[in-house]
């Protein structure tokens, strides 16, 4: 095995928390699309700081490549070891440190998943708000620059982490931030490593930012005839500045899908799935308003939830939306594509998308968090068709294409893993460069996930 | 003079706009607190990006420091020329490029200054929420993380640049980020660039988010008994999850002082200024809390502007508070200090710091921010004791080491410049060197603002 010096370092200072068994390099070397499995040569489980910078150094005098692994949820391939080296897996490392109520922050470590961490706030009156779906971990979710369904609101990753601890590429540890709401002390190391997926330093503490429990929250669908209206009816929401908290759009066959797997019963029409949130009497008002513009817009339908069980399987089945589409067809796979555009450009971004989905002869339900002008198609792949990838692949490459074309990104919240890594230039030019500059001067024998977001060595 | 060739080169090119006048040289030497004068060797003038990215050529190509200048109203000697070479005055790029009204966001040049984009702004219902007092540029902001007495609500720099279009150290044009709400596409440059000063690149134009103005607008002011009082008030606002727009604290020194310059008549009490956004009944909503809240911490004299003229006249004269305390005192010059804790160390972080003051034997009114845990102290100096400035750097290093172990920042909007470089290792530890070493990858020769941010070279 080329690492040998450092699996057997490493198995020395971890013992049976350095694993080579082959079920857990299996696991740890599958993903959640269509990436080939690629099993790691160790997994490292640390339960400390320390541990991890231990870990590095021993990484670092070896050239063994080190890769962070939360809970494995990510869709472009980021935590897969393709150029060999061990994978960090955090399931150990997922406690919360403080709670800080008064100033409503948290300080947790990265294994920590988000349904965990809002479990253990469910006494104190504040949740955390980023809800990318999948039950991912805090220490990914930054990793990522996850976002989701309530970024509309509160935010992405980028705008709740406030202050990290992390380990260099050579073993160093750093804090970036503190737990002051703002700061000008120099370069803002916090908000470079959110969303660099583990190529500059592994996070191995965040301090993250709470919101109070809304007084009220209520929820709702409401159909569509078509879904240019179900759009235009989003982007008079986001421009009338109502404070909605989250506004999906799941096109008919996603609605399709939902209700075949989640037992629900909508009409098979493009639907947005939506929640205020608020004091009783702002919510109330938030709930007006909006109802005016789905009238105006002629939407219909509309069912409300106040009641807490019935907005949680609402949710739950816009979360398993995924799993419903795949499950549509099974033993299909599929390539997730992820875009971003100005809320203006949203519309035709939808449209021409749908289409040419459809003229590539492929099945691809269109839904995601259209209130920030980001939405997903789950392009689905018949494995016995391998012209499928092919042709899901040029569709995603496309959707990229007109999203930069509309002025905005090839990944509002995905990251850019292995599948987007073609793509960095058409959206950066230069600016591409200075990543690799950075990538260089904060690890330069690339040994942190190597592979990914910087052009390859 | 040591960068002849370049300064040649730089009249070449920029004929009239490349200035070598005294008047223009010592008016870019000198700053708003109490750094020495220190006039570069000449002032250029650019009107394109083109040109400022041929002006750093010419200064890389002759080892020339190049300062970016907008509107000189930053606090801690930013803009200074320390090691020399030129200022790059971008009060001739000063236009607005684009507003996408529809997306809420504007595309502007760095010289423009805040008060200027707010009037191209006035006929689209939409504002730039940022304001620090000082009409300073955009670019400036930008440069420095700049925030002010709204980022309790709308955010700081930091939360309102989508992105940048900036000149490399090597005259390389780059683009960071686009007009989408989010992205996960690899390292955040555009904040990287927001805070650093001048130091990584010259940002040359900025994408930023604009606000929606509100239906209405409530502000008022209360006095207290004391400053303990005041601070909890705030402490509790903020807790209770008002939206407040603005909350700004003076002390009964600094009420005086505003006082006699903008002829208010205030009675000399700690104070709160506050102001609401909102819907109708949402504004109404906020303020009814927040009187309620007032009440319970036995504030008094709550006085209710709604009209904007009212409004604006209250909010001028918090703005001229720096002057106003200048005024108090003839001839002396001030230390402006910023600090800012998280919100639940801010009584005892202000109790501490006006002890701190009177034991020096020196006068120094507290005012600030303080939704966001941010609070400034006036230090005023008589020039002709120069014990004063060695007492009040002392009681500025002082706050700033308070800050920190309090969990806080050494400074919350003012940057770092000449006057928090000292202070750098303190709050970042080798995290200052990761700082060192990004400067060093994208800035090789040390010509962008050398002196400032990172560990001089």
């Amino acid at each position: 095995m080329p690492h040998d010096t450092a699996l057997n370092a490493l198995s020395q200072l971890l013992g049976e928390r350095f694993s080579l068994s082959k079920s857990d390099l299996a696991a740890h070397g599958q993903n959640e699309t269509y990436f080939a499995d690629c099993p790691p040569e160790g997994v490292a489980y640390p339960e400390t700081t320390a541990e991890v910078s231990e870990i590095v150094k021993i990484c670092a005098a070896n050239d063994c490549p080190v890769v962070a692994w939360g809970a494995g949820t990510s869709l472009e391939g980021h935590a897969l070891a393709i150029k060999g080296g061990i994978v960090l897996d955090f399931s150990r490392m997922n406690k919360v440190l403080a709670i800080n109520a008064e100033d409503m922050d948290a300080v947790v470590q990265p294994g920590i998943t988000r349904e965990d961490l809002n479990t253990e706030l469910r006494t104190t009156g504040l949740f955390f708000p980023v809800d990318p779906g999948a039950n991912a971990s805090i220490g990914g979710m930054a990793a990522t620059r996850a976002s989701g369904t309530t970024a509309v609101r509160y935010g992405t990753m980028r705008e709740n982490v406030l202050a990290l601890e992390a380990v260099l590429a050579d073993g160093t540890i750093i804090r970036t931030g503190t737990r002051a709401r703002k700061s000008s002390a120099g370069y803002d190391l916090t908000h470079l490593l959110v969303g660099s997926e583990g190529t500059l330093a592994i996070i191995t503490e965040l301090t993250v930012r709470l919101q109070g429990q809304p007084e009220s929250i209520s929820a709702a669908v409401c159909a569509f005839d078509d879904m240019d209206t179900a759009v235009n009816t989003v982007m008079a929401t986001i421009q009338m500045g109502i404070p909605i908290a989250r506004i999906e759009f799941l096109d008919a066959a996603s609605v399709a899908a939902v209700n075949a797997y989640s037992k629900t019963d909508m009409p098979v029409q493009p639907h947005l799935m939506v929640e205020f949130h608020g004091s009783e009497m702002g919510a109330k008002e938030q709930v007006e308003r909006f109802g005016e513009l789905v009238a105006d817009f002629g939407g219909h339908g509309v069912k409300w939830s106040a009641k807490t069980e019935e907005r949680n399987a609402l949710w739950d089945a816009r979360h398993k939306a995924y799993w419903a589409i795949l499950a549509s067809r099974p033993g299909y796979k599929a390539v997730v594509t992820d875009m971003c555009v100005p809320i203006s450009r949203l519309a035709e971004a939808v449209a021409e998308t749908q289409k040419d989905i459809a003229d590539a002869g492929l099945q691809g339900p269109i839904l995601g968090h259209v209130g920030d002008g980001n939405f997903h198609a789950i392009l689905l792949l018949d494995p016995a068709n391998p012209d499928d990838l092919t042709r899901a692949k040029e569709v995603s490459h496309r959707m990229a294409e007109r999203a930069l074309a509309l002025g905005g990104t090839i990944t509002g919240e995905h990251g850019v893993g292995m599948g987007k890594l073609s793509l960095m230039p058409a959206e950066h030019g230069h600016a591409w460069d200075v990543m690799g500059a950075i990538k260089t001067a904060m690890d330069p024998k690339g040994i942190l996930n190597p592979g990914k977001v910087v052009r390859p060595a």
